[in-house]
């Protein structure tokens, strides 16, 4: 079903469907679209998790390859003792995009998530807000898109075994990335809480994968060609250790994205490729935080573009270190904004004031209250 | 009437007064209070303007007072051709807050705001947002507060007469906060637009002001004791010259707010007491980029904790290099998050995904299809 097409019944009305009558008092300048998480989740199931997915990746390749155009910087980090709030901006000549992103560990056994994020689309041309959505879902899959496109120009030939070590809430959306993009058909799960591992099993059963739920990590990785870790210790772990990688695999380290948070021994990374999104962000984030802060290091788009190889022989052990940049959340933004043109997924939010006359705010407020 | 007890007839339910069956599925913790333009407006007439900016310049003052305990940035701004869009965040102990702001000069020519903004406030424990916000309004009055908060420190004793020169969407708050929180009475306005002029007259004539109209800014100065620039040009303008500026008088001057944009002469500046939020960020947006980056400032916090004196004598000119700091917007957010607590202006905002176990969101998007 192509959402473009979709006008659900009893779907809330937008300014464009609205009846002349019913329309918002100012203009419709103040409403911004949103899409709140019960709208992803309908839009994301109606196009089908894989095909969109497929989507994320290629709106991220696009933009990728265009990497020069895009105004970049690290993001914007406000620490405390139980996590960190992150603001991701980006912004491109037309649009710009920003993410609000928490990381907190410890609230998954308060029942919070320890991530949540939302972020917004706005023209640079006016500075108005295009599209403000929830984004817990989309960066889960906008994750997922890059480690599987990333890994279609690193991954071994022929791979269709991947070992997933962590089951977190990450987990089924890169084995459902690495299948719709890169074909990988068995999974080896392990997480150092089997109830995860359980979880994982039974949402990817129902999804087609063949499943080996393993008793330990070691035995995960016996017979993968890929390896993807996502584990959420924040300290620096060893959730790979050095004898446990083989010649010719490709790893996907998804976990270790902040400072003090790793995942992968030292040893390994002295043997692998490093490929990286924006190594001013990933030397302070990634797993080389371990090294030295001139250890050489392959930006994707550079790959993507073709200035850089990828897998360059089948012996090569290749390393995804993945962090996330803001980059991937603007291309899911992007791609979610191109989706729902047309269609009644985004409802119209009054976030803007905006009077008949720029000038005379003052006049809006108190004429409000008139009438 | 106190909105603290408001809880209005046909005001849309919050999570507090829906009942059972019709509570949200996933769980309160997704939804986010959200405050439209409409319900602000609503919430600032039920208030009042001028209560509302004595209880925002408390709130302001409350926070200056603690000044160390804030986690200060710069602003992180994107620049085009056309303008800027810019974040604005800060935190303290227990509050993180930013806005989104943009100003965009062009804008007004094709019937957009120049300046239209939104920001959040969350919880530094869990990462949470606690409230979204329109902020274009709040923005005006928090800027206004701001402005008189410091002129209580800074203007002649027994100031009554206020020069404006630049009578756009700032003008009528400015006003407003003067008379509530300096006890002005009389206005002076002068804007090169003259229908800009009359909308700020008739605004506030209905307010009760004394006003006079003046052909020019140099009329509109004589007999003030307070000059607030407030003008809209993005470059390097001479709003006010040397020789319109008296012994005594407090300039508040508003408009000289990003690098390329200022309003007063460079020769006022040398005969001024100059007095800043943050020197890090007036320095490169302010007035005082015109003049070396080691002249001396006084910062506003100090001045309110009584470490650095205000205004010394009544010969002093003194003067308030405005550009909007984000621990104004802090303390904007925190005091309107207050004001709604317990009552229904603000509405129910499905932003967060918040699966009942987090490890589950793939779960979660696969069971909201089902049933």
């Amino acid at each position: 079903m192509n959402p473009r097409d979709l006008i659900q019944k009893g779907a809330p009305m937008t300014l464009q469907t609205m009846p002349r009558q019913m329309k918002p008092q100012p203009s419709a300048l103040a409403y911004v679209p949103f899409l709140s998480v019960d709208r992803m989740m309908q839009l994301v199931r109606d196009t089908g998790v894989e095909p969109f997915l497929r989507g994320l990746a290629e709106a991220i390749e696009q933009d990728f390859l265009r990497w020069p155009e895009f105004d970049k910087t690290p993001r914007v980090a406000s620490h405390s003792p139980d996590g960190v709030i992150e603001l991701m901006p980006t912004a491109d000549k037309a649009l710009y995009g920003f993410k609000y992103v928490n990381g907190h560990p410890a609230n998954m056994a308060r029942g919070f998530q320890t991530v949540t994020a939302f972020g917004v689309l706005a023209s640079v041309d006016t500075g108005y807000p295009l599209l403000l959505s929830e984004m817990t879902l989309l960066t889960a899959l906008r994750t997922a898109a890059t480690s599987a496109l990333m890994a279609t120009r690193l991954m071994p030939q022929g791979a269709q075994v991947m070992a997933m070590i962590g089951n977190g809430a990450q987990c089924e959306f890169q084995a459902l990335a690495f299948r719709a993009i890169c074909g990988i058909t068995d999974l080896r799960l392990y997480d150092i809480d089997p109830r995860a591992t359980e979880k994982a099993r039974t949402n990817l059963t129902a999804q087609g994968f063949r499943i080996t739920c393993c008793p330990s990590a070691a035995e995960a990785v016996q017979g993968a060609q890929i390896i993807t870790t996502c584990t959420a210790d924040k300290r620096n772990a060893t959730v790979l250790s050095d004898n446990m990688v083989g010649q010719g695999v490709h790893i996907n380290a998804i976990g270790g994205d902040c400072p003090g948070k790793t995942e992968l021994a030292q040893a390994i990374l002295h043997r692998a490729d490093i490929f990286v999104e924006y190594p001013e962000q990933t030397r302070i984030e990634g797993e080389i935080q371990q090294l030295a802060p001139d250890h050489p290091v392959t930006e994707l788009w550079q790959v993507l573009r073709g200035t850089a190889p990828g897998r360059r022989d089948a012996a090569q052990i290749t390393l995804f270190d993945s962090v996330g940049f803001a980059i991937e959340d603007f291309s899911a933004l992007r791609y979610l904004h191109g989706l729902i043109a047309q269609t009644a997924y985004a409802q119209p939010l009054d976030l803007l004031a905006d009077p008949d006359d720029p000038r005379d705010l003052f006049g809006m407020l108190i004429r409000s209250g008139q009438g």
